[in-house]
């Protein structure tokens, strides 16, 4: 099934065999990529047969020509246009990344309300909010990500998809409604930190 | 079973039980929970029923009641002190980060190995790396967050792990291994950024 798992795993297939490029290697096999990412190697080859791509048993698969697939797997031929809404201390900090430029996002603008934050002639420019309906329709940008406080986080979900963002990374922490034809992931830091430390105590129980 | 999955949800509920108070609410019930945070109520309940939390159909749950033994399930009647190693874009957002804060998470200290990025009379004083070690024995740390590149990641685990922290919460995007005693939740942006595109793509294609 192609879930949102698979194609996270897929992600991390591809990002695992940019490393082993640049260690010099140009061939792989199930079982480096089940190490490097934490899965079976089953698993590897079961998610790879998912979009018709096969290796051979003694030779595994060459570096270069599997990740051609799994980028075209990711729809990552073109560079891929995003906005992010919200340049706060995370929006900001995912502007300055430069994790997603390796991957071939650019992200093009930043928009928010606080005129403060604004500065329309940086190399991404921030934005007025206002301004973003017509920057993603003169730009067909798809993707966007929210980084507002959660109370806003809804109202600029539903101003995204009106201009035309059919995709959206959302770092607030609620549950935001998707309209028809809009994917929404959400990343919520906190549960993620509260995980840790839970376990963590848990630990110290023994 | 007591898994990070329903740690994360643990978490959620919890935090949507603030933003139901903060709406004046006095009593929730599990439908409510559920909808909050996109699971069935049937979940909510079987959730709670682990950790011997039991509400009445009637009635509902008190919410400050809840909020309380949620927190204990969390080991969070305590602040958690929390340090990060790799001060950049995203350690530097993360340190300003005030939802940790208001989840009484505190960020007691950063560590790099950029002398230009030390600021050690900061409110969050800013260390050098070499300073890690005596630092999380004096304080008694037990979690850290990891934003360091990826290749310098392992390393930095195994430095942390020396230093007595026991959990972790992981930025770089590649598998680390936890060594025997510590848990590790990696956050991987852009396998999340990826799969967004990936759906979105789909999306066009109908």
């Amino acid at each position: 099934m192609k879930n949102k798992k698979t194609i996270v795993r897929i992600s991390k297939y591809k990002n695992a065999l940019k490393r082993f490029k640049m260690l010099g290697l140009s061939r792989v096999f199930s079982d480096n990529l089940a190490e490097a990412v934490g899965v079976s190697s089953i698993q590897v080859r079961k998610d790879f047969s998912l979009f018709g791509i096969t290796g051979n048993k003694r030779g595994g698969y060459p570096i270069d020509a599997l990740m051609e697939q799994l980028r075209s797997v990711l729809g990552k031929q073109d560079i891929k246009k995003v906005i992010i809404v919200g340049v706060g201390n995370m929006g900001a900090a995912l502007i300055r990344y430069n994790g997603f430029e390796r991957e071939l996002i650019n992200i093009v603008a930043g928009f928010d309300s606080d005129t403060a934050k604004l500065s329309p002639h940086a190399p991404i420019p921030i934005l007025h909010i206002d301004k973003l309906e017509n920057f993603v329709r003169d730009n067909a940008i798809k993707i966007g990500i929210i980084a507002v406080p959660d109370m806003a986080a809804q109202r600029i979900v539903d101003c995204m998809v009106g201009a035309g963002i059919k995709g959206i990374l959302n770092f607030a922490s609620i549950r935001l409604n998707a309209p028809e034809g809009c994917f929404i992931n959400s990343v919520n830091l906190i549960p993620e930190l509260e995980s840790v430390i839970y376990f963590t105590k848990d630990e110290e129980k023994k």
